[in-house]
């Protein structure tokens, strides 16, 4: 019943990419040495193999917590920002997504992603567990300490971290196709997203295969999980296109604004709350003083390239939007954040400033850019996923040492599958079962239609003209 | 003033389980042993005590935070699922609870559970505090470290993490009997639960007393915990009655949707996140690789519980209800991981996944059971935290390898204390004081009647429809 | 462009002051002397420098996002606290807040707090960065981790830490002065308050300036953070008046209950379990048993003292205000937090819950009396967090062994300091720009006149009454 576990190719995937991506020599030597060396000196360097293995692990457990707490700032920020009739929807389908992403990655994900990977796709094994040394440890067999402290974390610690990673990257679509794809229909699509698509792109690189090979950097996952999130909606945007009256006969655009901003700025803070596991996480590791360095780095570009992408935003909103916008601000926070994932360890830190203002900046055009275009994405998840998870990854190569080359291989190369495997995806389930709810249904609400509640059913609700044209 | 420490006993309860129930050697022969054989061979292992004590202290401060923050979700979940009318006094009830519960626990409920406890409960004292070495060693009596060190982990984080799963505890209750019960009478209940109820079963089982005796299985509480706090619902609610116009004359029931649906499924996510540090806080140490594995797996079956109780309870809301409903799922998770808190330390993962999901079904057909018996439970405290307390305590036996009699005596044992216990106090209190507010009130809503406020004042709200039949 | 790092300055200030606090003996002899003395018997003390070094960092983060998480709270609080006319914009407010506190400390204010500090101010270098020993530490050259881990902690770890302190004591500002203030003016006071007010006396104390040298004791900022807070807030109330119709003519008070009850709840909750980062991060340090043993005395303390204010401020609330008001239990939680943060390490616990409990009086009756003055403090930022801060202060000699006087020079030279600073920028801000928005706007509200949304753009709410005396 119990999966083989290949600990020694794991260990030298992702984590050797986090490594790597800061140029420090193995933590082994870095602390070994100094131990060695000044250990008369009576100011011991060095932490033993074992609690270097516990704050590791401890670390992907804390972090991965905050990161799982992202579902619901995504739950929050979409829920808040469709119509009421729709809210109850989202929160459904929101923990719905989170699961089925952590029951698919547990039987074929992770397997597929870091067991066994060759070039392109890991392990079609099911199930995951602790290794043999760990079950022998857990049952008082003391002589496998060894064994399980040179994996230098918890098996399954390893495995809650990387699960929450492709919850994210589910969630990341329900709020672009929101308001109008059918409940089941899009369960289905996030079992395909979280069991396979995203599973495969990161075998390439966190899985330690080709494109880990070329020398492809992205420390946290612009590209890996925010990009693939973006790709896969905007395939179902423009399979299913856009909400019923949201572009007029006459050129002009629907307003839709949010239906509670209270909570889409909630959903926002949780997100920049998460980020902190999300990025300081994948440094996965805390057992040596350059990790924990490192992971200080890690979270002061974080917060600062937030910061900045909110001022740039808010800055830009006014010529762009025609005023200062609020959603502007707000979704410039996540763009700052997406940027800066792809390389969050810089150690210039007004480089993060200005990767986070500059995402602030293309999210905001690309929120205007994607209206022109008709493309109707409800709460501007592919400009700040999709768009700045683009550039935060080419930034890599200007602000870092990643090949502006290489950089952009990765971008196309995730980009081009994972749009085209989810434009194949959403196309066959429109085929089969039909993406769109019907339009009486998108008028009503898919909460009254489809689930038959409302989300505040006390309070009095002003009602939605549709207009003649829609 | 400050009381006197009787640490040698505390060590031997609640942390002595947790390494009975992993059937884990004792972490100073596992780690001593290691660090004693391999130390020539330059990687290290074994943690010094003085880390251990650390780490220990640490896992307790910060599992213990995120379980405070189940006091939000709580809070959450119980004013988004009542009338808009008495939302307003859910959230004076739950930061009530929360003040009285960690009062009542340090002047009297910790000593009352985990000091000098025989068979039954152990020291009537008041307050707690630091033991003599800690304050030696905070005023610099640095000889007192080594006295320090050997309890393992700092005396407070201990009061700390187990105070607030008494607030929990208490927090199950006022969902329940939500939107008809006297705030002061409730919190009457409140103090008698917390301060002798709770910390008598407590003591029964992690204060070491008879049911630890009898080899009773029980890792995070779902019956300590989560039945206590379900048994005391369900008690109060028998006494005090439905809600008027709940159950209709001509057999109906009248249907109460949650007020808020975003709140609720808010406060469901701060639960999920928060039961990280409940079961995984509740390994009680954070000192060896063996603790660490064992807190992996614990998060890891957490989730996955949750996941599952979700998607079963999803997936039989449609035949037992009639559609797919948000609540029956989002009741789900809750279902999930009160029967995964038992035994979440179980190494085949798949397990879990049972019994997560097994629970989210047995706690949609119990909201129904419950709807059929005419007992109203206003957010489905009893069928989340009293049946699938009782499910997981004996799924330990059936999933790992606690005995399945003694499982039975367990939840027996509780139950019939704390129920009974419960009526005593809930009749007394009817009796002395009244239980249920004047009918006129109940029509008008707590917050106006009691409060003198209303939850959102400046928002239209519909007019509730009684009937003539209330 | 990197700046000179001066560690052996920033090593002697905040930690200090928290070693003296605590009258611990220096973290290192406490250490090494067991180590050497009991090596040999087989329970080894001690915890390496590295290894020390490694937890000081990651407390700093772990606890550092939970302060970076009252961001949240106070944008719950605040947006729920206002009239919905007003709620989105102080969601702007908020995020503008943490992204200009985060740069400008960045740029200027960690500067002028730690670095080079004389007796006033430090230095006004731009930038701050990884020391130069962590840049080669990172750059893989591992000669250099001794002088890394001999800083005690990742440099930017601290910077971290700082930061969301700043932020924090921004966010005060924004309720008290909510509802009439210019957002952008609001913004230019926010930048002159996080990058010079309040590191200049942040440089006084924990930067190791003449207050420091004094004796005074302010562990987590009862003084330094929150008064500095509270005063600023009071000076901008005090030019910009009241709103308008709250005073009116008869001698009246217009009643403005919080729009949105949940969310003031949700938001206090969120700052409760925020402050365990707030002054359980405060101890800077968890590399020893004596910091470990001192975190969970500081995070008992925390949470006894807001629940003995919520406890005493409900208590209080029915003879001062008429009924049981759940907004002064509220409050009565954020008072006893404040009033415990100058001393959250007091052994003798009983002692919170008095500071606590008399926080939580005073806070009520200082909500009365400022209304009395006809002060309007939107959110009761005032009493809560400048009232209580100095309460706490003084507690914090009756109960520790602070001394009175200097207690009381600390206040009244950071009050005088602050308030006077606040009020001449406030003024400045008046005449150049003007503070207050138009009379219309004001009435039409923010939201629609300065941003152009709504808060909940489909419900429909009441007309808000202005009177014929505004």
């Amino acid at each position: 019943m119990k999966p083989k576990i290949h600990r020694g190719r794991r260990l030298s995937t992702r984590r050797k990419m986090a490594i790597a991506a800061l140029s420090v020599a193995p933590v082994a030597l870095l602390t070994a040495l100094p131990a060695t060396a000044l250990a008369d000196e009576h100011t011991p360097l060095g932490v033993s193999d074992e609690t270097q293995f516990i704050l590791n692990t401890f670390a992907f457990l804390v972090w991965g917590a905050l990161v799982m707490w992202m579902c619901a700032g995504f739950t929050m920020l979409e829920s808040g920002a469709v119509r009421t009739k729709n809210a109850s929807m989202i929160c459904l389908k929101n923990i719905g997504i989170f699961s089925i992403a952590s029951l698919a990655y547990y039987f074929i994900g992770y397997n597929l992603m870091y067991v066994d990977v060759g070039d392109l796709i890991g392990s079609f094994e099911f199930l995951y567990g602790p290794s043999d040394a760990e079950l022998g440890l857990i049952d008082g067999a003391v002589e496998h300490v060894g064994d399980v402290v040179g994996n230098g974390y918890a098996v399954m610690s390893d495995w809650f971290f990387q699960m929450v990673f492709v919850a994210t990257a589910a969630s990341i679509v329900s709020g672009a196709i929101a308001e109008r794809v059918k409940m089941w229909v899009f369960f289905v699509f996030t079992l395909l997203l979280t069991a396979f698509i995203y599973p495969i792109v990161g075998a390439w690189y966190w899985g330690g295969g080709w494109l880990a090979e070329e020398g492809f950097v992205d420390f946290a996952g612009s590209t890996i999980v925010h990009s693939t999130g973006g790709w896969a909606a905007l395939a179902g945007v423009l399979i299913i296109g856009p909400r019923l009256g949201k572009f007029r006969k006459d050129g002009t655009v629907k307003p839709t604004p949010p239906s509670n901003v209270l909570l889409v700025t909630l959903g926002v803070l949780i997100l920049w709350l998460g980020w902190f596991g999300f990025n300081g996480g994948s440094q996965l590791a805390l057992g040596s003083a350059a990790d924990a360095v490192a992971m200080s780095n890690i979270l002061v570009n974080t917060t600062l390239a937030a910061a900045a992408g909110v001022l740039a935003a808010l800055a830009v909103s006014r010529p762009i939007m025609g005023r200062m916008d609020l959603f502007a601000g707000l979704n410039g926070a996540l763009a700052g954040l997406v940027s800066i994932t792809a390389a969050p360890y810089l150690t210039e830190h007004w480089w993060s400033i200005i990767i986070g203002a500059i995402g602030g900046v293309i999210c905001t055009l690309a929120i205007k850019g994607l209206e022109k275009l008709k493309i109707d994405d409800v709460v501007g998840a592919i400009p700040a996923h999709l768009v700045c998870g683009i550039w935060g990854t080419l930034a890599a190569s200007i602000a870092g040492d990643a090949s502006f080359g290489t950089q952009l291989i990765g971008v196309l190369a995730v980009g081009g599958f994972v749009f085209a495997a989810s434009l194949v995806a959403w196309k066959l389930l429109d085929v089969i079962f039909g993406l769109r709810i019907e339009a009486n249904a998108e008028r009503l609400g898919q909460d009254t239609a489809e689930l038959g509640i409302e989300t505040y059913p006390e309070f009095v609700l002003m009602p939605e003209d549709f207009g003649d044209d829609d």
